[in-house]
């Protein structure tokens, strides 16, 4: 997806104009091998999909330390988040904005009717956005 | 620190305005103990230090989830990044927004003139400063 320059202040970009690809772990790998693809891809948010590619959960490196701090680095299924926040492609940026804000998370996984991830869009991604906006 | 309100949008706040307290880790413990103090904080970015209290790197869960991907869970020294970027408190709030996007990193230990750690601005709260400002 391209990303649209905020030139008209009043125009709100939607989510797909700023999401970005995101690479995903299967549920049933370990903690391991979740840092090993949170390094790997420099990128701080996992998300885990089941075996239809569908969202049920997510890791960040934050969880990988907690699992650590707890010696509870087996399966990846008892600590990653559930529950997981999510944003459509069609929502507007300021949702998402407001989302990472109420829940106090960095990221947001993008994801269709099916709950099939399509991209994510963090936090820091948006303030760049932001801050572009705000120079022009 | 009290956190001044961007009543004008003229003026630029100052990073001693928008800084909060940080815990530390001296130079020396584990990636376990680093793990357990990130957990414990809810808190992302930790400065280490030495014996004075002086700012020598910084460990973030980013550098756990790579220790464990490397196996390398004893010593934070060889881990910890050592060129840190910091600010120090008269600075202007948006050379910490040009810095984190810069370097590509989400926080900045705030210090004085001795290397001494007085605190930290993340890009998550310099955004909600903005949001916040933005919004008036
Ligand atoms: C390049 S970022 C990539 C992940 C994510 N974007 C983030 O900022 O945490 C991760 C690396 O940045 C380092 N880092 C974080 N804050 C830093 C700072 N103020 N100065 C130098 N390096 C920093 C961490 O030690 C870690 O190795």
């Amino acid at each position: 997806g391209s990303t649209k320059p905020m030139k008209q202040t009043q125009e709100m970009p939607l989510i797909k104009d700023v999401m970005v690809p995101v690479a995903t772990i299967k549920v049933g790998f370990s903690v391991y091998e979740a840092a090993k693809k949170i390094i790997e891809d420099r990128f701080n948010h996992l998300p885990v999909v089941d075996e239809d590619k569908r969202l049920v959960g997510i890791v960040t490196s934050w969880d990988v330390s907690k699992a650590l701090a707890l010696s509870k680095d087996g399966d990846l299924a008892p600590i990653m988040t559930r529950n997981v926040i999510t944003v459509s492609p069609e929502d507007p940026v300021d949702l998402a904005v407001r989302l990472l804000e109420k829940h106090n998370i960095s990221a947001l996984p993008v994801i269709d009717k099916d709950r099939k991830v399509l991209g994510i869009v963090t936090g820091e991604g948006l303030s760049k956005l932001i801050s572009r906006g705000l120079r022009q």
